[in-house]
């Protein structure tokens, strides 16, 4: 017999980018992970918490986390929410915030998971394109009284931006839910994460997976009106985020010369691998993250993907309109980047 | 303004075991952990997995942990599914697989999170009384069409456990998915997870919060149908399991001999405990459990739960229908114990 309820049998389901079984064997560029491990002090951090306390339940809202981060972005501890990874944010969002006869505006193409999720929960969403050239055009937000916005900036995946001054004439106007999605923020800064002490129907949300190189510890966080965190941790699991994500979260956020050289390392070589791409006959749409969305004037982005792959370097292909004809490739360490690039010059060069 | 949904609004919270902010201080005899630290084979496992990969996604289905798991349950590892805690299966159970309108069965006194979930989603449910020892009676959840039951086996907070040809017999019977919530089963051993293989609407599920001695690392498994865990996949966050929590399960679940030594130490102590607490005049449910619900006959739970509080020893109190005579009181370590019951003897011998 089939115990599915109608919400989950009807859903589509999302799609990650591949995970292979052995990372250390394929050149990895598809999924906006780190080439750079997390640094020494929080690695040693993480080692610290590895004894007998790990019998006890953890801190149910990681309040030493929640500190660290209100300390660093000028808002109260009462005001963040440490999460199970970004994802669990949205999850709790869509459950908790949104009537399910609610209507969302997410832009498109954008972070597919935001319309998945909107499908889970039984919400109406429309997909509000972007311009031409991927920026936003947030008037476009406000043709409808939409319950629900949110807004991946950078976005993911064509790495264009809207700036904290934008926001906030938005904010000024909107009277629905703003969830501004920072994952990939911190590479070229400009958050609009201070905008929560003014609107208190902004949510801003970071992860811990991109520039703080914890994809593999699941760490979110999302800044909020007091009010809004409130509503999260009532309708979170009771103990979402375990003791050793706890102590990697406050490491990571503690240690900013480690941060800074990592985040540092991924802007040279985004910078370089845009030179070569450019030079290799690449149109790059201009990026303020850690990945690249690129289409060659000659070679279909499909083929691209697949003959990498078969090389053993994994990249993104959507097969979606509008961007069918981009790869996202994500910045890898100097020696992933020229082998890419290599490769690529046999494919494009090669034909 | 106010931008929680009504189901949110509505919603009773769940309110955990107290959690202090240093476990170190107190003696936590209140949440059902381990008095014992995990395994030196399993703190050295994950402490192997804090290195570079940590900035690389997890194993979304967690496969070596359900390939263990599976093979010493007789299982295969599309009948496994690797949650966050067992607290994440519930969630996931209730919004993928009720329908809104459905109806749900649980046994009173039991878990209150099944309460709780069952009104965070809008499912009606109804309390279904246990006898008058606390056993179970499992004809009464086949009064109406439910569709859905949980038992909590052994029952928390009772201890109390009815075996699996009792769960047979109503799985001969019963339409609707039965959960059996086996958070406390390593115990005293008689799991129903073997019917898993013969019944397509059962549902087993598996904390290593207890007897793993792992709360701190959030690990749960649920064995059912493949049909089943495909469902909880499809609806689950994309990375629910970070990657020192998957070490953390799959060495637990390797290390038989770690685990059994730890086991069968909660078990003596336990039995210590009960002589203890029998002498000194508590009547006790008899438990198959790591805690143990007793009353006193002189002295009411409400007293005896502050007085400890006061002298630094937390056990559960339930201000609840029935149980409110009782305290639950966790199986801790040899001196814990002796501090306790000392500290009891003053209270009840010193009216």
């Amino acid at each position: 017999m089939n115990y599915w309820n109608k919400r989950l049998t009807a859903m589509t389901e999302y799609v990650p980018g591949e995970q292979p079984d052995n990372v250390d064997r394929v050149i990895k560029l598809n999924t906006n992970e780190s080439p750079f491990p997390p640094s020494k002090a929080v690695l040693e951090a993480i080692g610290k918490e590895i004894n007998g306390n790990l019998r006890f339940y953890p801190d149910p809202t990681a309040r030493e986390v929640r500190e660290l981060f209100a300390a660093q972005n000028g808002l109260t501890p009462e005001s963040c929410f440490v999460a199970n990874g970004s994802d669990e944010i949205f999850t709790l969002l869509f459950r908790g915030f949104i009537e399910p006869e609610g209507t969302a505006a997410f832009p498109y193409p954008s972070y597919s998971l935001y319309y998945t999720m909107a499908e889970m929960n039984g919400i109406a969403y429309e997909k509000v394109g972007l311009e031409k050239d991927f920026s936003f055009d947030l008037k476009k937000f406000l043709k409808r009284k939409y319950q629900l916005v949110i807004l991946s900036n950078p976005n993911n995946p064509t790495g264009t931006y809207c700036d904290p001054d934008e926001i906030r004439r938005f904010l000024e106007q909107f009277r629905g839910l703003l969830v501004v999605d920072e994952a990939y923020i911190d590479f070229y800064g400009g958050s609009s994460v201070e905008l929560v002490r003014e609107y208190d129907n902004l949510i801003v949300t970071r992860s811990f997976s991109k520039s703080y190189s914890l994809a593999g510890m699941r760490i979110g966080i999302a800044a909020a009106d007091p009010a809004i965190i409130r509503g999260f941790w009532k309708l979170k699991d009771s103990y979402n985020v375990n003791r050793l994500s706890i102590a990697a979260a406050r490491a990571a956020l503690a240690d900013a010369k480690g941060f800074n050289y990592n985040r540092q390392m991924v802007v040279n070589n985004k910078e370089y691998l845009e030179e070569r791409l450019t030079a290799l006959g690449f149109e790059l749409v201009p990026s303020r993250s850690n990945f690249i969305l690129a289409r060659h004037t000659s070679v279909q982005a499909k083929e691209l993907y697949e003959r990498l792959r078969e090389r053993g370097i994994l990249v993104r292909y959507f097969d979606r309109p509008v961007i069918s004809e981009y790869v996202r490739i994500s910045v890898g360490a100097m020696m992933h980047i020229k082998t890419l690039c290599g490769e690529l010059e046999a494919i494009v060069g090669g034909e």
